[in-house]
């Protein structure tokens, strides 16, 4: 029998269903802090983690751990990134413009001051995945984890060490889209899970079999974190509960081969 | 007290969490059906459905009620079909080519035999969103719904006069993505919910003000449910429960407007 009153009881994911929550309760991060510990700690304040169970965790959170922050009175801005800066209607600052030219391998679009531009990972989006924090009053920028995959992985080893029990963690941003208005979160660094299903070979209901039905779960289950993330006031951690998709793939299987890429 | 063997009762998402689950039992579907007493139905099986909740339904199955299917055998392929289909290392049926080309309003990437088109409705995605079907020996192509925002508005009405409940509705499809591998399911109709979600001047935990924050939480619901539809073989509907996105947008409004449109 379960106990109605028991947190843990009240978290489990019926074989049909899946259950996202936030964690509350996640302080600010400063380089070096064990996050892993602190998302245990959390996530036992509501039952603890189950084996299975996915650990989705904003880039901005592994990056501050990571110390991929950079001040930007540290910066210099050159030619490029100021004429990028200033020529457009919204006016940006240029040492933010020069960041995220270091962090491209490739500009994909420049609407000054917006840049859409391909990380040294692969991944195509806005800003290079630079973001802005303004933390104790200085001015600060947040870069991508230089190996998110290699994040999501320390992440999961560590939180099996505290906790005994075995995860995926997927590494989000919020990216753009093409075509499409608004962001959606999607992995950019995954570790213990499938980030791909494929269903080639699936049939459906009426006996067809489906063909290019490779799903990208890993991005799926992002979004999802994302919804139970703005519940808590864009906390930086959710657990997604329920689903099957252990495995050993990497966020980098998500990037677009260049010789199937229509849009390079 | 609840009582944990109560389906409705396990079925409540607490404030700070989502649930989603697929509905058992819907059948294969034909024009004229009433897909909303079809889904209150199942719904009524998990223990019905509540103010709030977001029913999110295949594409596929909207268009099987509309009657927006074609038989192959009645469409006729042009030469500009033929090349398409002819032309690629795997070879297509000409007349898919045609219903695909007689679906787009614009062509956007052709390597064939796969079409990259934008649709009347103004969504970019491959093949127009033309799918196979093989309904009882006879090949058939479901199309998109002519109106999908239209039709969510409609499932939606009808839910609220068989159910009492009013609920959010979104009709979804899966989609490639520019430069990710994968598809993820997205919003191409909605009824009774907000698509998107501004986060703008929303301040992040060390006060900065966010910006560009404006996120697409009905794609992201679209995937969440394509999750659990996925555990129970491609189930046609999901219910999403926990969030707080009710409003009356449409999902024209994830359509990128052409003069802010970079990859146009």
């Amino acid at each position: 029998m379960t106990d109605p009153a028991d947190p843990a009881a009240s978290r489990t994911a019926p074989a049909d269903e899946l259950r996202a929550f936030a964690l509350r309760g996640i302080p600010e991060l400063r380089p070096g802090d064990d996050l892993a510990a602190l998302i245990a700690g959390a996530a036992a304040e509501r039952g603890g983690l189950e084996n299975g169970d996915v650990v989705v965790v904003a880039q901005k959170a592994v990056s501050k751990v990571e110390g991929r922050v950079v001040a930007l009175a540290e910066i210099e801005a050159s030619p490029q990134a100021v004429e990028i800066a200033t020529s457009g209607e919204q006016q940006e600052e240029p040492r933010r413009i020069q960041a995220i030219l270091d962090e491209s391998a490739e500009i994909v679009r420049v609407r000054p001051p917006l840049v859409i531009s391909r990380t040294r990972h692969g991944f195509v989006c806005a800003s290079a995945g630079v973001d802005a924090s303004n933390t104790g009053g200085q001015e600060r920028l947040v870069l991508l984890p230089v190996d998110p995959d290699a994040s999501a992985r320390a992440l999961r080893e560590r939180l099996r060490e505290l906790t005994g029990r075995t995860v995926g963690v997927i590494v989000t941003d919020s990216f753009g889209r093409a075509w499409r208005t608004g962001t959606t979160d999607v992995a950019i660094g995954c570790a213990g899970i499938r980030p791909l299903v494929d269903w080639h070979g699936h049939r459906d209901s009426d006996g067809y079999v489906l063909h290019a039905t490779t799903i990208a779960v890993a991005d799926e289950i992002a979004g999802a974190a994302d919804l139970v993330r703005g519940k808590l006031d864009a906390a930086p951690v959710a657990v997604v509960r329920g689903l099957d998709v252990a495995g050993d793939g990497a966020a980098r299987e998500l990037v677009m081969p260049r010789e199937r890429d229509l849009f390079r």
